[in-house]
């Protein structure tokens, strides 16, 4: 694999490509978390787009370079979108966030049914990660039975393709403390995969991006409200000297 | 009563409650409203979810310790979630927030069927409280006939159960300039619900907390902007013996 | 027409009368917006309302002195909002803000639908613009031709109503970066129609308004999270001698 250095490179160049060709981003997701995955993306070179109408959102989604399928508040009608919006995708990627799903036995079951059509990464935590596969696999035997990256977030991140494995180390506790904040981390991976086609490197430069921007803006917060709008401006200005000195990717 | 020093240590004392047992509090609330109530929540450190979907709210309530019931941009979806809501709430502590409903007969109706409902607290300004009761009742017969603590918040606090009556003086004006602080306001009450069973003694002390947390915030803010995000710092930061100085509780 | 001065003591004006009133701005949003819409509208001295809900939007808008039309996640509840809130306008002024109708041929048939209904002003960026208008007049013909205000938004605005022409030349790139900030500023003309009744005259004021308020914000933000909250700070703060000072409206 890669020494850290690489990673970190790796990062900074998705970084660059995504401030450069500004792909469009169409984000399925929970109402709680819409606005700040766009600022997210927004922050990161990205454009967002957010609409849920079945009317519509075949043409958004076509005009898109990737997807983000969030479950969060997950109604009729987002179910509905998500259906939509995969019959239109075509092979474009798209990263499923199945929130929550050890809380909602309905959604857990959606949740399996959209790890069979393929996203190109999926992420959750170790909760959801056990809702999501009742037999206990390992993350690298699910990755590789599905075909998909399996990111695995939490104090360290797990990132695993069924034939690499990469951990991302970086992070601070109040990113737990502001709403969304995984959610828009999964937005920021969607952009990454528009502009990298290896989608484990995509999702390691995003983890360690957002990771690394939580640390600065940590040592500028006073607490989670500032926090967030923090993160967004360290996200902003983040260049490849801080991901080189900051990233601890193995 | 107690004397104000006492509330102030049973405000701190909830407060270690919360960080302590993390309570899950499940928000009915407006869109306008779920992230920054989120974001309270966490702060105060217990844990948000929001989801209104008929299928999995029953799911959600089940696991969460208290229930927020508001009732801003309510729609038919909300409706029904409320109802869905309250049947699996079983015995455990929910607040109504009836907001706006002087602005919509509908609502307001739909309002006092709830009351009916036994909320653990009503939480309203007094124009939301007129519109509840054309009768004109004053807030502790209110209380008394619907068995629940009416917490009417304005620059003083009113908090009455029908037989005892507090007043929180805590607050600063901004607060009303930042959208969704009452409802947030709400939520936070639900926390100290789900950890303190005397209803009265929980409202007091989220809304003295926040008050307080208000108070330092301004302090701090340049405008209704950032003290949107420094009131959640001051929150998560918020201690003993910054209540025991502020908070003014009769 | 006027010198520059004068659109700047017009848009003082404009601004005291809205925080002497408190006009009520009724909000037909996209999800994304609603929060920061209704935090822009209250700094600004506003009081915003957001229900879509198809029983009770009549009420909220009978009650409203101006109502925003936003077309971003349109989904199906949101268009017979729309429908509802204009049948119960009456003379009331109400702009139309065609967000993303390049991306949807379904929302931009919608949209040209709505500006037969004589929206006072209507406000959009270029691709917008073009989508809205496939034949390519110009704005001052579209806008002579509609009886409305065509402001048509980017680097610089364009304010016209097919006989008059105002260039505003505020504002600052990290705009654009947070998300929803043109569809507050539409609600922002809203706030202004409540209090002049000179549509093109409101438009300019709240433009110019907000376009100097991301100036101002601009020089104390670190980036497009801390801006966010800056810009509403400013835009409380904002204050005539400002206004003249930094105002480019010709």
């Amino acid at each position: 694999m890669h020494a850290p250095i690489e990673y970190a490179d790796s990062a900074a160049d998705v970084l660059a490509r995504i401030r450069a060709r500004r792909p469009r981003v169409h984000c399925i997701t929970n109402s709680v978390a819409q606005q700040y995955t766009a600022n997210m993306l927004l922050a990161a070179g990205a454009v967002p787009s957010m609409t849920i109408a079945p009317e519509e959102i075949g043409a958004f989604v076509a005009g898109a370079d990737a997807l983000l399928v969030n479950l969060g508040t997950l109604d009729r009608e987002r179910k509905a979108a998500v259906e939509a919006a995969l019959a239109a995708a075509g092979g474009k990627p798209w990263l499923l966030d199945p929130v929550f799903i050890e809380r909602s036995p309905e959604r857990a079951a959606f949740a399996r049914r959209l790890v069979d059509a393929r996203p190109a990464v999926v992420r959750l935590n170790r909760a959801e990660f056990a809702a999501l596969d009742p037999a206990g696999r390992p993350p690298d035997e699910v990755a590789r039975a599905q075909a998909t990256v399996v990111a695995l977030t939490g104090d360290v991140d797990l990132v695993v393709d069924g034939r690499r494995r990469v951990a991302v180390a970086n992070g601070h506790p109040l990113m737990a403390l502001v709403t969304a904040m995984g959610c828009a981390g999964s937005a920021l991976i969607c952009a990454a995969l528009a502009v990298e086609t290896d989608a484990l490197l995509a999702t390691v430069a995003a983890l360690a991006a957002l990771g690394v921007a939580g640390e600065v803006a940590a040592e500028r917060a006073d607490g989670p409200g500032s926090f967030a709008a923090a993160i967004i401006d360290a996200l902003y200005r983040l260049d490849r000297a801080m991901l080189r000195t900051r990233a601890r990717v193995s």
